[in-house]
């Protein structure tokens, strides 16, 4: 009934009435300096901060991953449910709470594989033999992967189906990649087999598609993933880092974020859903992941032509692009493969555990740090390391606030958000929800994900506007196992640049696109954030991401013998993420600085007349001194969304294919024009010039008083 | 170049580059109190208030007036360039004028018709004899109609052409009556003739065209604008207020606003514009008004059965629907009627005139007060009494500014919109030029367009939240000409209503739909807005509104004489609303009432109910108290957008085909459901149940310190 669920929501205007605080305000005129003075003149406590970043125990971050990890807990399963329980008590803490938690419920719509009917691939004989059978499920080598809770490796959101058809081999599954292979093959009716890479999980079946593809399998090439290792026996985990053979990265197949029935509204129960069939961004054929043992039995024996020399993995044979199918002199001669996926799509109730620390000055401003809570499997890594450092954060912070030693000047806001690994579901939603009071509020946004890939150096990500903020706190924090060098001196060996203003400085990257919950803050709010982790030495790997990502393998085991032994970079990256909070949070000016931003501007300028035009030095901007006051700083992002784009609205940090740092829209733009040579393309790239430069104008008035 | 202009836009990203003002903040704590308390925690000076009101000069206003309206000062023309250097000169006077005062140029799209070949309304006998001519300008009753600026009467973004056809009647050129008139005739190549009033302009061709009409005449029948009257030899101007039967009512036939040309972008010279033939929203077919004596001469010669009752005017004769065409025995017996519309669309440079009193204690916040400065030919009533009242506001701020007497807490833009009369284009490239700036700083917008329609009775519109704020400074006004009344006192007889918290009170209308510059406010950026204006005694007169509006003879003669002699209406608007304007930019705590937007609330879910279900009493909601903040309650109103909507976004105000108070776009999706029982009509319905309720919410919480 419509009129129920309007007037259940007309309830929210309850608070529409209101009362007056006048006395708040009434001052007596000549008197002393009233009582409230200092507090709203504070500054940020340094000795505070120190005892912060003292406080934070490694041991501590060890028995919260241990905790966490002990069941798989994957969004809304038993596991899920008893993670949620675990925040709720830690963060409702009498002696080292917060000052309120609750969890937030959303109806979310995810897609599992089912236990009942695995999904299965095939090797079919044309007499209908079946020749080979596909793992169902990851080799174990303990406990952990016995656990009756490990899901199947699967393709979040592929469709239900049984294809059949002849193998072929399509590299990443770029546009490129099917383009290539269907010169030389008839791609109707096949299955192609694509290594992880290149392209994101489910652009690898809506590229196939349109060729006639009628299935996908994915693996992850030794090669990329594991330096070219591949024996269990030992090199790979238990033995290593490495990814076992039968090791299966999973994944959500969307290229959309939040939840995909509820597109710009909080999945709440009551909310409207649009119909299924109307869903974008998924895969429209069966995909399925396998392990790099079945990819090559598969593909050592694919016949036709070899393929290129940079579609060649890490196997010791010749990547072929297949007949289409196997070679003739093989055991699969003549044969097809076979994908059985029985995924079904099923609303679920999924939550956010949310925290906060009420400001004493200014309540209604906001810091926000979240981390996800939900994994694929144990998840001890992906998420579990950040959740570890988060819960470290609080346990100290809210020591503080409970012995009555502190109390931030602005709100403090935690979310352990639901439903990541499905597309950034919790967080999405959260600022769906309260789209207008967290666009005007809050100062920005900290996300810690997977908290450390491994032990080497810091990586910091966000807007330019944050860059001497990370610099400022890295300074403080030691770097783990290096007591006289700080965080901030060794990742500027690891990592760095030459910047106009400052130098050689460490390399701070671009939140572009939407690689965790930090997305919908800047996409769709146009709010400061950041994103912090420990990372690799480069010079030691060149692994795509940590071998045992998305498998059974991310467990305790796995995260406290090869990833962080100690866990001191976990205590390294509490400690960094803990002083940028505490400094947004209690600092009387926002510590953001405004000309590292047009500092950017200039580089992106730079690279757009490199690119487009070919000549022309960038200009140069005479300084100008304007007021700096906190709301122009914490507001200035938000001038950059362009209010009618879709669906990310962030001019300058919206996705790009042009694979440079430079203005995305404009890019992309230019380089279609330049390919068609249509006036209609060309006129698209008016347009973006024009929204752009509304955008940085605005942005720039932002930080006038006047009009 | 693309890169002239990115270039051109970065040094925007000039004032990126600031200095840090940190001696602003540095107090040191036990010290008496600082400098600056007294100033931060000033209110409102209620005597300044009154000196402001005292000064209010009546005979000011009509010497601005005169001035303002010696020549038709059209948008772009040579008399709306004069306006714009006398609003220069008097916000740049040094006794009388602002802190700063300064032209803004957009390049705007509009629409005019040639002088060289003047539009043409005939009756065009078989044999091709022209048997009528309708007049091609306005009959002179002075020199102001002689004056050879006046433009001639047209349809503004009517295309050319010279359709021709069979004459109809089609009452307003609402949906319905087009529907109705072609369950009896063919329309297919018609001329429809129909009365302003009942539909906007620019649908009167877009309801026809779907049934073959080639062409539209439309006129403002005496009915409607005369109370009956028509004889110019004693009945109508010069001997009255009434319009003369050569009267022609001009106007913008466009259903959008702003310019047309540039959607959600600034207009300037290097703006990306879309294809003129991408435009939406103006007539697809030729369109022109003509004066009631042509129309008369038309109308009383059409065939065809009688219309109904509810389609009869004022002449003196039976409305019929037209055979198609005129009657067998009249003189126009088988012939057509033809139009020749020569009208053309250029890109001219219109200015808005801005200035600014700048705020001591908050600069950054701004009180807007905006009038269109530009008129269809002298425009004494529309705009140019509003413009008086404007100029008198601030000469009179001004003067207190000068003397070191006041300066506002806030900052006070004042606006002087261009291009208002072909589509709200000044203030609309405004909020889109400052979007975010605009839309994060704007504590509420005042609107005075026509400042006086008629002597009898302040009319207001705004937001529910505005209400008490626009009671207390009527009751500080004596009504003009009743010196023991007040402004509230003597509307309170005029208009009133029931309200369930205050009993009787004055009626606030709400300011739906895009009759003047508080549209762009309002539905493009949600901010809170409120319209002034001095209206008719409603027992005395029906007509659609002041009857020379948008004609030759809205001049100074007519409003000194007939509108408000004395012009002490002026004088009360001038007051009401400079007392609004200083309460919002001088007061220490916001005077908006958050509460009166819950009553609204709660009277359109009542209407919903009552519309959509039948029964259940509207739910009663408790009063909670939460903390009142300025910018809690200046922001509330952005949480009613929904940022998908398009191109109206305030789920409130939003325009609604339903005539009924409540809530826009639930109502339009339930009557559409309803007729059409289509299920995915009913889907939308329950999404726009989901938008509003998301809204809704969002507003609530906006009151809330917390998350």
């Amino acid at each position: 009934m419509w009129w129920k669920v309007l007037i259940g929501s007309l309830g929210g205007a309850a608070v529409l009435t209101v009362g007056i605080l006048l006395g708040h305000y009434a001052i007596d005129k000549g008197s002393p300096a009233p009582s409230w003075l200092p507090d709203v003149s504070r500054d940020l406590d340094e000795s505070l901060l120190q005892d912060f970043m003292d406080a934070v125990d490694n041991k501590k971050i060890e028995g919260f991953l241990r905790d966490l990890t002990k069941v798989p807990h994957m969004a809304t399963s038993a596991g899920d449910e008893a993670t949620v329980e675990y925040m709720m008590q830690h963060w409702n803490d009498q002696e080292s709470g917060l000052d309120q938690a609750w969890r937030q419920n959303y109806v979310v719509y995810l897609s599992f594989p089912d236990p009942k009917k695995p999904n299965k691939v095939t090797v079919v004989a044309p007499n209908t033999t079946v020749l080979h059978t596909a793992r169902e499920r990851e080799k174990s080598y303990g406990p952990d992967q016995d656990d009756p809770e490990v899901v199947q490796p699967y393709a979040a959101y592929s469709p239900a189906g049984s294809p059949q058809g002849k193998l072929v081999y399509a590299n990443q599954g770029k546009p490129s990649d099917y383009m290539l292979l269907n010169k030389t093959l008839d791609l109707r009716g096949t299955i192609a087999i694509c290594r992880y890479g290149g392209a994101g999980r489910a652009e690898k079946a809506i590229n196939a598609a349109p060729y006639g593809v009628v299935g996908v399998l994915v693996y992850s090439d030794p090669l990329d993933i594991n330096d070219g290792l591949m024996s269990d026996s030992n090199e790979t985990y238990p033995h290593s880092w490495y990814m076992p053979p039968s090791g299966v990265e999973r994944g959500s197949f969307n290229t959309d974020y939040g939840d995909l029935l509820t597109p710009y509204l909080a999945a709440k129960e009551s909310t409207y859903r649009i119909p299924v069939e109307n869903i974008t961004g998924i895969p429209p054929i069966p995909i399925q992941p396998i392990g790099f043992e079945d990819a090559y039995v598969l593909i050592s024996q694919l016949g036709g032509e070899s393929a290129p020399a940079n579609w060649q993995g890490g196997f010791n044979c010749t990547y072929n692009y297949g007949g289409p199918g196997f070679k003739p002199a093989s055991q699969f001669s003549n044969s097809d493969v076979k994908l059985e996926v029985f995924n079904f799509a099923k609303l679920k109730n999924s939550s956010n555990v949310m925290g906060i620390i009420r400001g004493s000055v200014e309540p209604d401003r906001y810091v926000i740090y979240g981390n996800h809570r939900d994994s694929w499997v144990h998840g001890a890594i992906d998420p579990s390391s950040g959740t570890s450092v988060m819960l470290e954060v609080t346990r100290v912070l809210g020591r503080l606030l409970k012995q009555g030693r502190w109390r931030p000047r602005r709100s403090i806001i935690f979310g352990s958000w639901g439903a990541e690994e499905f597309g950034l579901i919790g967080s999405t939603e959260y600022t769906e929800q309260y789209y207008t009071k967290l666009s005007e509020r809050t100062v920005a946004y900290i996300n810690v994900d997977i908290a450390v890939f491994a032990n080497a150096t810091l990586r910091a990500s966000g807007m330019p506007s944050v860059q001497n903020l990370i610099f400022t706190a890295a300074k403080q924090v030691k770097a783990p196992g290096l007591e006289s060098t700080s965080v901030y001196d060794n990742w500027l060996r690891y990592s760095n640049r030459t910047s106009p203003a400052y130098g050689t400085v460490p390399r701070v990257g671009y939140l572009t696109g939407a690689g965790s919950d930090y997305a919908a803050f800047v996409h769709y709010l146009g709010i400061t954030a950041m994103d912090f982790s420990y990372t690799y030495d480069r010079t030691k790997t060149k692994a795509r991401i940590y071998p045992a990502y998305h498998t059974a393998y991310d467990t305790f085991d796995y995260a406290s013998r090869y990833i962080d032994p100690g866990f001191t970079s976990h205590q390294a990256v509490a400690r960094t993420a803990g002083n940028v909070l505490l400094r947004l949070a209690d600092s009387l000016l926002l510590p953001l600085n405004v000309s590292d931003y047009a500092e950017t501007l200039e580089a992106y300028l730079a690279t757009a007349l490199e690119l487009h035009q070919g000549s022309a030095a960038p200009p140069q901007i005479a300084p100008l001194k304007v007021r700096r006051i906190n709301d122009q700083l914490m507001l200035m992002d938000r001038a950059f969304l362009d209010p009618q784009a879709f669906p990310e609205k962030h001019v300058i940090w919206a996705s790009s294919s042009s694979g440079h740092a430079t203005f995305p829209g404009f890019a992309d733009a230019f380089a279609r024009a330049s390919l068609s040579g249509l006036e209609g393309d060309w006129f698209r790239v008016h347009h973006q010039i024009s929204i752009l430069s509304q955008a940085i104008n605005g942005a720039a008035h932002m930080l006038m008083d006047g009009p």
